[in-house]
């Protein structure tokens, strides 16, 4: 119902558009820009001299192409000097990043996270890695904002973080504290780790130039970043995505959310160490069973076959609600998925509808342990290609 | 990536946003649009002045307000003059109206389908209720193309039918034929007949106002139409939204599909029928049944009351999976919602997270036998509402 946009807007979305794309696609020439983004030449020189003059990007004549005329200027992010601070709470991890404009990890700091660590516990930490890297940021340096992954549900990227059953955590002001460690004018936003995850395989790892992508993670629980049509399922109230609390099994386990069979007590890292019959509060111990199982020791294979046949058992029903051009196994899943592939595929064959299942590419992720920093810094870099002058 | 728009992709949307306010609220007083749309008074003029050019809208002046002051003009759509044409292929079922801007039903035919009717027995009927109507039509009205709902599985809105496993046609050009009979330079859309359904609750019906919204249609399988924030989920290919191959009893029945317990196996028609041992090739037998039950038949109650079970099920995962505001019931899972409304609710109560189950609105569809023509229809409509001046 929206009318069209005024000229600020028009120029604020070009701006946008332009800073967008060599946020994700790097250093790109003003002949491609012009090309790609639609817009004449004076235009596009007159956007990038307004990003320039905010110390966004930079222009550079490329390197000698051999071809005969006067060759078009690069424009480049400015990728050592625009950063964000992206933070990553996860089960027994936290881990902090200074991530440059176009994604690079700039800085970076890390360290165990006791499990049940509370949240005035953990803030302080954050917030000393925050101001650790805050001293080797060079001069004239452009702080854009903050972002956060935590594993759990998460209400409201801007408000109190609602619920989050893995930390135990409810209603803490998370971002609002990170905010006033490292620059309150610039908001530090909130995330569910899977749907950061999502957001960074999606704009540059497994999921880019898809716009229909499921990114599945597994920690202690089953978590989902949800891309349709080219942006985040959050749903009415931002609790969209809990595929880990599907029922699969009517007469399944009891599921800690109160439910029986949910899908996580099928394939969570506590059903698989206990059908192994292993210790469930061991650090590392759902790689270790993977491991043990690559070696030969049966009841880990067993257990590592049961959860990639219950992957591909709630797989081929996402398939089938979503469509999606690509499925990215991440977390533990990775490993699953790579030790069990075959099982995923005869589920998904047996199970999903063929126009679908021919469709869909399953994959792991491209970004490794960092695609949880780049995304949460996602949730910055989205504030700023909304509105790339605004001084803040 | 987009940039932003140029100056006559502004005032199509401008002119777009306009359209569509009336097109769903209906007459608006010019100050009205003027606040709503953000937009001043002279733009608001002017677009108006180039619609009513179109012949698509009329100004008048209000009834008396009392009111001191000049009275705003009242901008109404030209629903007498702006049509499209609408079909539906049911299972046993034929429709066609005429649909004017607004989504008022201007006239309309319908016929009983024998099941199993072919395509090229089926296209004929729809071709010479077209004709019909078509006789009927003033003149200088404006015909602005066509919809089709299919019950079936819908690839490309603009292509042939590719799957249709309800009415057994497979790659049959439908929009193009029908296109041909009425106006060839506008094409006539197809669209599931849950989606197109789903688009008209959300517009107008049981689910307007949220941008979250999850329509489930009954007929002899279980289809869904998805809103997410705002726009309808097709996922990669056009084949999202498969929610009634959804898995909810690894030991369940074999289905249709290949697959084995199904969502469509425990809730579909021919399930409840068989269950209550009753005759699935009889018309209506389903909502004989329901009647039944509610008459005191001890079997007719168990078959509804097994139905509305798993109908909760299911509708727990997808609240799970999607958060949505409302989940409207139609087709026949009306009269089973009616009747077991307090298992579906207990259902959800036991298997939803707390927190989307609190934000879900359980509702029966508003707009009744027509939406999926009214549906249809829109989907011509939004052809219209993308570029109101395009003369075709």
């Amino acid at each position: 119902m929206r009318a069209g946009p005024s000229q600020d807007e028009i120029r604020r979305q070009n701006l946008g558009a332009l800073l967008r794309y060599v946020h994700i696609h790097g250093a790109t020439s003003r002949a491609e820009l012009t090309a790609t983004l639609g817009l004449n030449r004076s235009t596009i020189g007159a956007l990038t001299a307004d990003l320039a003059a905010a110390r966004l990007v930079s222009e550079e004549a490329p390197r000698e192409t051999g071809r005969a005329g006067r060759p078009s200027l690069v424009v480049r992010p400015e990728s050592s000097l625009v950063y964000a601070y992206a933070y990553s709470i996860e089960v027994d991890r936290l881990r902090a990043a200074r991530i440059g404009l176009g994604g690079e990890v700039l800085d970076r700091r890390e360290a165990a996270r006791p499990r049940g660590l509370l949240a005035e516990e953990t803030l302080p930490l954050l917030a000393g890695f925050a101001r650790q890297m805050q001293q080797a940021v060079p001069a004239e340096s452009v702080y854009v904002g903050g972002g956060v992954a935590v594993s759990g549900i998460v209400r409201g990227e801007q408000g109190p973080l609602h619920v989050s059953p893995r930390t135990g955590w409810s209603g803490e002001p998370l971002g609002e504290a990170l905010a006033t460690v490292v620059g309150p004018r610039r908001p530090v936003l909130v995330g569910n780790a899977a749907d950061v995850v999502a957001l960074a395989e999606h704009a540059r790892g497994a999921g880019a130039g898809y716009d229909n992508v499921l990114y599945l993670h597994r920690d202690v629980g089953i978590d989902a970043g949800i891309i349709v049509d080219g942006r985040r399922l959050t749903g009415h109230g931002g609790y969209g995505g809990e595929v880990g609390h599907m029922v699969v099994r009517p007469d399944g386990r009891a599921c800690g959310c109160g439910s029986r069979g949910c899908w996580e007590t099928e394939i969570g890292e506590y059903a698989m160490l206990r059908l192994a019959g292993r210790d469930t509060a061991a650090p590392g111990a759902s790689l270790a069973l993977i491991d043990a199982a690559s070696r030969g020791d049966a009841s880990a294979q067993a257990a590592v076959r049961h959860v990639a046949d219950w992957l591909g058992f709630g797989v081929a029903n996402l398939v089938n609600i979503f469509n999606p051009a690509v499925v990215i196994f991440g977390g533990t899943l990775r490993d699953i998925y790579l030790a069990g592939a075959a099982r995923v595929r005869s589920r998904l064959n047996a199970m999903a509808l063929p126009a679908a299942r021919e469709q869909v590419r399953l994959r792991t992720p491209l970004l490794g342990e960092d695609a949880a920093l780049i995304g949460a810094a996602e949730l910055a870099f989205e504030q700023l290609l909304a509105d790339p002058l605004d001084a803040g």
